[in-house]
């Protein structure tokens, strides 16, 4: 292998293969990269045996080849060059990188030795924006559990239905759901569980785009994989196999008592209160119709307890519930109007909270039993 | 107790206490922080037993009193307020914060439980800008040694002698010396080593001020203790015991090889060869006089090596020596002039390091001998 690149292009992929490296031991080749020449460009490829990532720099070619080498290493140490052209070379299982009166030699393994990424070659099933992917996966990432006693609630739902997308996750504690409505048809219905791990380095690749700019993302499933394709960077993983809990069941039809409020002052009051709560994270709010407002109180009895009352308007009647705040405030995180409304049924009974004037989100949460 | 102040200012009060707080499990008040009502303001004062910070708050006094309460509840609670008037009160023990539609209380301990942090009443050795000994302090600060073994050069060195002041640390592969010209006579020559974390607080107190403005800084000494005297903030701390290491004998008076470099280049390219260093941390400089460069290589058996050329101007002759990184990169860091001098007389004599056009800091550094 023999090419010329520039250190930012070089940099760009080095960061985005870096990051599902971890520290392995057991097998030292999983701390390494795969540079390759494929295609009359460089490709960068890693993988952690779940998620795999290809990417491809741009450079002048002179001769074929690869090398795998620690990720780390050559990440700090291209990282730390001027953006210049890299001269980039392999020769007896080593890289040698030059850049201006700078050079390095990296100790590196066969590519042969590394483990295969598996190439799918399937039609697409559908066609996405890459910022509404983004954003719709953003708002139930976080939900999945992270207990490995249910694995197929570890990982995000994500069902093709025929005009649209839902994504779904809970830990059964609390679930939010995105719906997305495409405008391509959707030929076959299809449903796969996706790792966690996955969405989250997913986010982060498409968050990283310098230029922040709209594409397409190929959504490509085949052989319980996924393969999400950016066009010069794709992402596969594996699925979790096993049946998503049929969780639309304890999604209240109907509720009894709707509260309104706005979103800041009431994250503002929850995290005040957190700080009083106790070992279960609890705190506790009573809706009150006839004074328009919520009281959200916690109380402790080694540090103290704390009260505060915020404006509402209230259909229905008084209710005392208890939240679990930090689930409170994951799902009024996820919420981008100035106001949410909440549904209750009772103080014990799954509670509804939705953006105003935004059907497709939907976060629900379990009241704690006091 | 019973007062009425504002949020802003009890937040940047707290803020300033709070940091010396740790979480204390044996002695539960030193959690605390002390509230109290001192000459018509409300004064908060923390205390770890080596340092004790004293802050005062303006606020509307109703009555006297004073109460101890967690640091760490109080500073969170009242920094997630808005910037508006809190009344505070003291009730059997408990503290009640009212902020708007906001309640809180908190449970203490009694004053009389607290601490005693020293009073001092001298007069100042010196008044002094706090940027120039804000700077100056942050030039040798990290050099003092971590290890317990030698706590006299565990502080910082403050000598103070006729119309200067001279700061040194040492952890005895490395040494930072910062001279400080002062306008004002110093009556009576003195000499004191104080502790690490105290500078450390101090800088941060001094760096945290919100306008930055110049303030003079009151240096008073008195039995083993130094207070640190900022107008509306003291920071009082014990004194190290010992004799401090006569160190000037190191400082070279003549070198045979001097060396001016581009600072920046030098740290970028030390950088990079700190990536293939061994577990000494090891880089080798070779000083070419042919060439007018410095080669700056490094070389680890698993990772690989490398290598690199930056332009010098060189008078003397050729000499290979070794370092540890770290402390290079230490020294340079404090450095702010665009280009370094520095200064050998062999790969393992002591090698000096100086800003250039800049005679009151001095760096010097021990080679490794490999």
């Amino acid at each position: 292998m023999n090419l010329i690149c520039l250190q930012e292009n070089l940099k760009r992929a080095l960061n985005i293969t870096g990051r599902i490296i971890g520290r392995n031991l057991t097998l030292p080749i999983l701390n390494n990269i795969l540079l390759i020449i494929d295609n009359n460009k460089l490709k960068i490829s890693s993988t952690n045996l779940e998620i795999g990532i290809n990417t491809w720099v741009p450079g002048k070619i002179e001769t074929k080849g690869g090398i795998t080498v620690p990720s780390k290493i050559i990440g700090d140490f291209i990282n730390n060059l001027p953006n210049k052209k890299i001269e980039i070379k392999t020769k007896n299982n080593q890289l040698i990188l030059k850049c201006e009166k700078l050079k390095a030699v990296l100790n590196g393994l066969p590519v042969d030795d590394y483990p295969i990424i598996p190439k799918i070659k399937d039609k697409p099933i559908i066609k996405i924006s890459s910022n509404i992917l983004k954003d719709s996966f953003s708002q139930v990432v976080e939900m999945a559990s992270l207990s490995e006693s249910r694995p197929e609630i570890s990982g995000i739902l994500m069902k093709f239905n025929n005009k649209s997308i839902k994504l779904a996750a809970t830990d059964s504690f609390r679930l939010g759901e995105k719906n997305i409505e495409v405008e391509s048809k959707i030929e076959k219905e299809n449903s796969v569980i996706i790792p966690q791990r996955t969405i989250q380095e997913l986010i982060r690749i498409l968050s990283e785009k310098e230029d922040g700019s709209e594409q397409e993302v190929d959504i490509i499933l085949s052989n319980n994989q996924i393969l999400f394709d950016l066009g010069n960077t794709q992402i596969i993983s594996r699925l979790i196999d096993g049946q998503y809990p049929d969780y639309q069941q304890i999604i209240p039809i109907k509720t009894q008592t709707q509260v309104v409020v706005d979103k800041k002052e009431l994250i503002n009051n929850i995290k005040i209160a957190s700080l009083f709560s106790g070992k279960t994270n609890d705190i506790k709010i009573i809706i009150e119709p006839t004074k328009s407002s919520l009281e959200i109180s916690s109380k402790n009895a080694d540090i103290g307890e704390n009260k505060s009352q915020i404006k509402a308007e209230i259909k229905g009647g008084k209710l005392e519930v208890f939240f679990n705040y930090r689930y409170l405030l994951d799902g009024l995180n996820n919420i981008f109007s100035d106001k949410v409304e909440i549904g209750l049924n009772d103080g014990l009974k799954p509670v509804l909270i939705r953006p105003i004037g935004d059907i497709d989100y939907t976060y629900i949460i379990m009241p704690i039993r006091v």
